[in-house]
């Protein structure tokens, strides 16, 4: 097994991919924040075929979370997620230092404006702006030709597609599907908080986009019925506080009132200080 | 002499561009509103000797005017901008239109903070959030190694060298000089507004920046007394209304008070309806 490359500044990362595409290599690209599971290792996968070199970042981007949020104690394992990688057969891993990547003098944005402000965004104001930035920045180091997505960040992943098509970014833009786990729980670095018992409550989340899903499926075509019967679900566990459930549009992630062609499920909300999303697309036959 | 070849679509102009980087060919750029001068003609020179493949671009570009600014009689004249380019020796125009830039449902925005906001930025709100968001376009979709832009938008300059640094775009930043009509106006597509008698007012800009750079290099190290040497000559034409004449750091904007190194006087302001913008970078001696 060739040992996996470790790239700590722009330079040497930039200048490699570049070097590669002069070569004629196709760059594929996995974007993370570290304490990689199944769904990181899922796009890993997903990517390899469409590439000749992979690179996977790992970089805690401070920007994406707000000031109340949990970015100190966000899980970080670079030693476990370099092991998982190079079984993974990446080829590269950008693991940046906060300052090579937001120097004191840091000063541009890249923003995609109305979807950045409802749902996650209205949560976690400014968010999406960091997701934004830091995404079109390591599109620039990286320069992949193509780079995948979780759909389990549905509205981060609809955020990114609509950037990378507004800025012309000559990417393929892959969506691999949400890996759960065996009750359904959305795989997560952030399940790594739960408590046993609380870890035992959080699939509400997934039940409840499980009876939207089925009322759809068995024909309830009034989506405020939808919305009512994920609420039922969420009074079933009181520990969970829910910021939204609803039913949406996968681009524009608008409120949608006609049910056809293809929907969008989405939870949030918090069991105790943890805050957990989950979403699911649902086709609704004519 | 090879026929310039002329790119309406996005889809052309990128899978030429990468089909030219395949082939190892350096692609050099320099973007434009059109309404091509010497100022424009010298950007082009200044490129040429640095890549395989020149592309110039032609957009006026709304987003960077203001509601009630000129962006509707801007000078637009595409036929005698590709024959001067031709003869220029350029390799590809792109002149997209608006639709193929900005579609219906465009939502994102680049903005670099600080530096946007005062000056030009404060007299033009949004101007530079719009420049920044097409340039970051164009450099994705032109693929550039090398561009060029000029001395003569010096905010505008130091804007787009951070977002290019920032975003980490893999591209050598040229700037050429301001070039200038035999009485010392900066050339500007804007000119072509002034009426004759306007037109022989418009030198009030440069003789300020020289009264303000004589003051200097005569050893005056007090800024407030540069600034108001600046203002005596302002105060020469009653109808020239200034914004402001000043003096900054070229990179910050940051209005200095040491004078030491390079520093950058700036002048803008309006002559009847028509508005004018001029600098002078001063080294100043220790």
């Amino acid at each position: 097994m060739a040992r996996i490359r470790l790239f700590r500044t722009i330079d040497e990362m930039q200048s490699s991919s570049l070097q590669w595409k002069r070569e004629g290599l196709r760059v594929g690209f996995v974007p993370t924040m570290g304490a990689l599971h199944e769904g990181h290792l899922s796009l890993v996968d997903m990517v390899r075929p469409h590439c000749d070199r992979l690179v996977v970042s790992v970089f805690v981007n401070p920007t994406q979370f707000g000031p109340q949020e949990d970015f100190n104690r966000y899980p970080r394992d670079i030693d476990e997620d370099l092991r998982l990688l190079e079984e993974g057969q990446a080829d590269a891993v950008f693991a940046p230092e906060i300052e090579e990547i937001y120097p004191k003098d840091y000063a541009t944005y890249v923003e995609v404006e109305r979807l950045s402000s409802v749902y996650e965004g209205a949560v976690r104001p400014g968010h999406f702006r960091g997701v934004c930035t830091i995404v079109a920045k390591l599109f620039n180091i990286v320069q992949p030709d193509v780079a995948a997505f979780g759909q389990k960040d549905a509205q981060q992943v609809a955020v990114l597609r609509r950037m990378t098509r507004d800025l012309h970014f000559p990417i393929q833009f892959l969506v691999g599907p949400t890996v759960r786990e065996s009750d359904g729980l959305a795989m997560s670095s952030r399940n790594a908080y739960l408590t046993n018992e609380q870890r035992s409550k959080a699939t509400v989340l997934f039940r409840a986009l499980k009876a939207a899903e089925a009322c759809i499926l068995a024909g309830e075509r009034n989506a405020d019925k939808v919305r009512e019967a994920m609420r039922y679900v969420f009074a079933e566990v009181p520990e969970f506080k829910p910021d939204y459930g609803d039913m949406v549009s996968p681009e524009s992630f608008e409120q949608g009132t006609e049910m056809r062609g293809e929907v969008l499920l989405i939870v949030a909300g918090r069991i105790g200080p943890v805050r957990l999303i989950d979403n699911l697309p649902v086709s609704v036959e004519p």
